[in-house]
């Protein structure tokens, strides 16, 4: 029994080491392809440029290349997503923190949806979408998590028999928060912002131990990451890639104190910011709900968005045609392009469309005061930010997480370019860096509202702590300002999801909402031992999946109003039952002879633990008139001490023992231990507080729960 | 109502800021009085030993003088502390944690204990203690956080009636934890390490909402103390000094691969040593605990201490002579002593010994490779370490942070010079910088234990992310290998205090311990009306905070071994009956007339409010004998739902819901809702598992609770 636990405390590291490494491998995978499609394309663009000296009616061709090569990579990256798992959709975030939550989302952490999202995102990022690849690696991480800790693969029908004991609920949710901060971690070389991420957007309990071991994960990620490509990129011992993005060293760089109040007001322009693209991007996933529903309708928009993307900064960058001296200068000097520039100089516009969104921003945060022109920074803001609107939300592998920080940065070193100009008192230093970096934080600050673990993650990504404090005052501001007008873009896709989720706090003023008028009735409830039919019945007219087990209970008067359901002894859930059914443990005092006695007892602990991830549906469970007739004893498999409250309870009480404890369904008895109703994540999640001019009054919500 | 709401809204975040204000004045005084006193103290010092030309007898009057300076500074600190307040002794992070995992300690978080915690920390690090002072500034933002938030004080007697709501035990442990992050942020110039410490440290409930208050206190003290220290030190605008402490800037330090297998070796080496230090203290506590008592052996321990401190140094000083050439360098020269060296050099340990110990932790950081002579190094270590030992536990107010970096820091850099000499091409740069710092970390973190909060704040420290990884993994290897001896010191420091904190998960192997065999019974219950005679005769036999409100029960034959105690209707807490006598909110149908009858009305939930949180004894409520007659009904005051448990629930499932929702006491019930017994904390917290060589067993603790 020592053996055992010693057993399963040194899996759990090992799993968490092999899913650091996992994840790493596919960050790995994802940045090399794009790297290498993004060079290919630009220099085939490039090249075709070039062979337009002076005939500008020749710079059609390139134009309808560029298309062609968008439209037809973005073209697979939906066909991929659609046909292969729909749910590898978007960044995957707000199912991850549905998920970590206790909502399970059926297809979100399989290998289907891994393939659809790691081939999804390097078709959508080389198909010149306006999205990053950090996102989605969140996802990634989660899946290798979930597919690492159980040892098997359903695909492939293989066991591996290693790690049996951590199939579990709990176990596969502390690893799937693993993978999901070795993601952060791959993605941003910020080991530390990974952990944080996945506590706070999922944890609802802070445990120590799970802490380290998920800092373990991430840490790995980042280590191999950083290993693998500087060995990638010829300099394998100098570990100068800690991650797929990197903010290039910041050197030097001073503000004043003078300054901050203009930091605070970029905040409070990045949350407006961000809450106008939240309140677009809910609008048009319901009017994508509406319309966009075929798969041909879906690979349709994506191809138009991303043909689109193309034209529009092309006839841009023609339009505009802002140039500049080219310069020898050190690093990031790739996407330079003459374009109808006279020889010597290339267009500004160009330096930011002719290459992947991050390196555009690396050097939007480190080009000098005057590399982009005030004309292309005002038409690229709002350009990029349509664009990037319209992205979000296709049925494509997607991330928004740096062409939201490269809008902010444009918008930033706007208003640093302004200040320079007008004021130069104020910011003495020559650099723009700060500004560029405070308009991101903000920006991103504004959509996502995430709090310490974005701080954490942008100063780990910029290697300097001397930018925390004005980005934590920044995001802090962006998010008071944006959460006026509505919640955090996850906040939304989750509420469009239709999935409940419990805030952090109850809302105030419900103290005298209780039990009694929250709870469900009447309710399904079994007695300790029940016929197999009755049981088939209840589970066919009930979804539920948990049920009360009760002594002194006669069904049929199931409507009376004031009626107890019996005495509570336990609780039993659905897939419990339905394994039960399948492995036929029904009493031998049933009238058939044809059934095995031995059945009775042959069920054990681990039949139901291999028996998970995987859901049965009542379809799959063949019973005959006779067994119908037979008798199932709950008492050996139910729960014995399910977690009850009495009528009484105020809604904040069940609230917490919600939140605190990730529950699913709470009994609600009265003061004789009677069930009397039951209370579910839905029937809490229903009451929001919503002001009304200077009311503020609570709600019951309507939603439609799917 | 929707005002009183956004008015408490607003009020948190006020009392948050006035909270980061006030620990950062704190941090300042303390920080600006140590410097003072330090200077003082070591150009006195110095000029007595430049008096001393060529006799080297004449030496002795600065060791007299030192010792004497000493003696005087640390008595006073001593008797500062054991008179006020002796809570102050120490640096209160254990306390702290106790506090905010919902322990209450009497005297904690008084203006006293500011007080004596602030002046003695002053007293002790200007005495020449070997301590440092970052470990009281976590307390003293503790303190600052309670009284602020309470609007009043108990000393002055006077109440501001502000803050009024948010006087409840959860308003004000939520405060706490801001204050000791701002504590932390204001000590090491680390907001994200503050937060983190007081979350990894206090909460048991992950809270976005209260995260971004806490962030938001500990942003404000970083700002307030960067800017006044700034200030102080002349140059206003510039907001070049963070925190407390700062280590420093490291330029281009770089670490290879081959170098982080010998990290992990040294993470082991602080694991040791950690453990060793833990385990001593614990033995010095016992031995205090039952040797010395009074105030004078109190005081008479400090001050040889102190002498003691004086003298060891002053004798290695003179008997090791290492002296150096005195080369022109930047920053962080003081301290510099020519004590017996030719002109032109100085004494290497003179240097270490001849400041603060922030100081010298800076300059070992930073020095040059051959700045401390291997032969000063190996006598520096083990004999601050032998100090460091005697001085934590005094009954002064001490940080061992500190000295415990230093003195990681310097065998680390015992570590680099070695490798530097024999394995040159394994490290290839010059500087020794990452040797040292490697060795703190790994010093310190075998000491406290501590996680991801510890990374953060030593990042932060040194502002340079990239060291973030090998402190990381130096910290989880100086963890696993000082576990496997001990505890951290916290842990240790509260297991000798005898509280019942509980660890983060249930111990292993606990699924078959159930609640009926760890509930105390018989269980001292209250009817629903009860004589005021039986409550005051309960109040005095049980010391119990709580007690379930029953119906249908009788009281007399408690000893009866399988009796229930009536049906459970609510739970009253001792400090609510109290208040009741107090009022003598007795039911008018008792025999005596001269009660008044409104009195039963009379009382409200901001009385209640208004009490907290002095606790009153059952001393100062005056009963006559006719008044012990009356009838007392608890039923407006109970809570009428408090958390149950059925007799067969498991021990980790009771140990969830007291370390997720915070709970002090758990009623059990049978399944007819029937009081059988009652569990609290202390019998969860019995429960450990102990190894014996290979085997793993659960433990019940035979813990003498005080």
């Amino acid at each position: 029994k020592a053996l055992k636990i010693q057993r399963k405390w040194l899996a759990r590291w090992v799993v968490m080491m092999l899913i650091g490494v996992g994840t790493a491998a596919v960050a790995t995978v994802i940045e090399v392809s794009i790297e290498l499609c993004a060079k290919y394309k630009f220099y085939t663009l490039t090249e075709l440029t070039k062979m337009c000296k002076e005939d500008e009616l020749c710079l059609i061709i390139p134009l309808v290349v560029w298309m062609l090569i968008n439209s037809v990579l973005v073209c697979l990256g939906c066909l991929l997503v659609t046909k292969l798992e729909p749910q590898a959709a978007g960044s995957g975030i707000p199912q991850i923190k549905c998920y970590l939550n206790g909502v399970k989302i059926p297809g979100l952490l399989t290998l289907k949806a891994l393939l659809a999202k790691v081939f999804g995102v390097i078709l959508s990022v080389s198909g010149g979408l306006v999205c990053g690849k950090e996102g989605p690696m969140i996802h990634s991480g989660a899946i290798v998590a979930a597919g690492v800790s159980q040892g098997r693969s359903r695909v492939f029908n293989k066991d591996f028999r290693i790690f049996e004991y951590l199939r579990s609920d709990t176990e596969r949710r502390d690893f799937v928060s693993g993978g999901a901060a070795a993601g952060v971690a791959a993605a941003f070389g910020a080991p530390v912002g990974g952990v944080l991420f996945s506590l706070e957007e999922g944890a609802s309990f802070w445990n120590q131990l799970l802490t380290w071991r998920i800092v373990f994960a991430s840490m790995t990620a980042t280590f191999v990451v950083n290993v693998v490509l500087s060995a990638v990129h010829g300099h394998p011992a100098d570990m100068s890639n800690p991650g797929l993005i990197s903010f290039g060293k910041f050197t030097d760089i001073r503000y004043r104190v003078i300054e901050i109040p203009i930091f605070l007001l970029m905040g409070a322009l990045g949350g407006l910011l961000g809450a106008g693209f939240c309140s677009i991007n809910a609008k048009l996933i319901l009017f994508r709900k509406k319309n966009i529903r075929t798969t041909t309708a879906k690979v349709l928009e994506a191809v138009i968005v991303a043909a689109l993307s193309a034209v529009s900064s092309f006839v841009c960058m023609y339009v505009i045609s802002d140039c500049a001296k080219n310069e020898v200068q050190g690093e990031h000097r790739s996407g330079r392009l003459k374009f109808t520039c006279p020889d010597g100089e290339h267009n500004m516009l160009a330096s930011i469309f002719f290459k992947t969104p991050e390196e555009a921003l690396v050097d939007m945060l480190h080009d000098k005061t005057d590399a982009y022109s005030v004309r292309s920074l005002i038409v690229f803001v709002p350009l990029y930010l349509l664009l990037m609107c319209w992205t979000c939300g296709l049925s494509v592998s997607t991330g928004f997480f740096i062409p939201s920080l490269l809008i902010g940065a444009a918008w930033g070193r706007l208003v640093g370019v302004f200040i320079h100009r007008y004021v130069p008192w104020v910011h003495t230093d020559q650099s723009l860096g700060i500004y560029a970096l405070v308009g991101a934080a903000s920006q991103l600050g504004g959509t996502v509202r995430m709090t310490i673990s974005l701080t954490v993650m942008l100063i780990e990504c910029t290697g300097d702590v001397t930018f925390g404090l004005p980005v934590v005052m920044v995001l802090i501001v962006a998010k008071w300002v944006g959460d006026l007008f509505n919640g955090g873009l996850y906040e939304l896709q989750i509420q469009m999801m239709g999935i409940p989720l419990l805030p952090w706090e109850p809302p105030e003023m419900s103290y005298d909402i209780t039990a009694q008028n929250v709870m469900n009735k009447p309710v399904a409830v079994f007695r300790t031992t029940e016929t197999v039919d009755r049981i088939v019945q209840v589970m066919e007219s009930f979804p539920h999946s948990g049920f009360p087990v009760v002594e002194h209970y006669q069904p049929g008067n199931i409507d009376s109003s004031t009626e107890t359901f019996g005495r509570c002894k336990g609780l039993i859930l659905k897939s419990q039952l339905l394994l039960l059914l399948k492995r036929k443990c029904f009493k031998p005092r049933c009238g058939s002879a044809n059934l095995n006695n031995s059945n009775s007892d042959s069920i054990r602990l681990e039949d139901f633990r291999d028996a998970y991830p995987k859901h049965m549906g009542l379809l799959e469970v063949d019973l005959t008139e006779d067994e119908r007739k037979c008798i199932l004893d709950v008492r050996p498999y139910m729960n014995p001490s399910p977690y009850t409250v009495t009528q009484n309870t105020s809604l904040p009480r069940m609230f917490r023992l919600f939140r605190g404890l990730g529950l699913r369904h709470l009994i609600v008895v009265n003061d004789r231990n009677e069930v009397v109703g039951m209370v579910t994540r839905k029937d809490l999640a229903k009451y929001k507080l919503k002001s009304r001019g200077v009311n503020v009054e609570l709600q019951k919500m309507h939603i439609h729960w799917e």
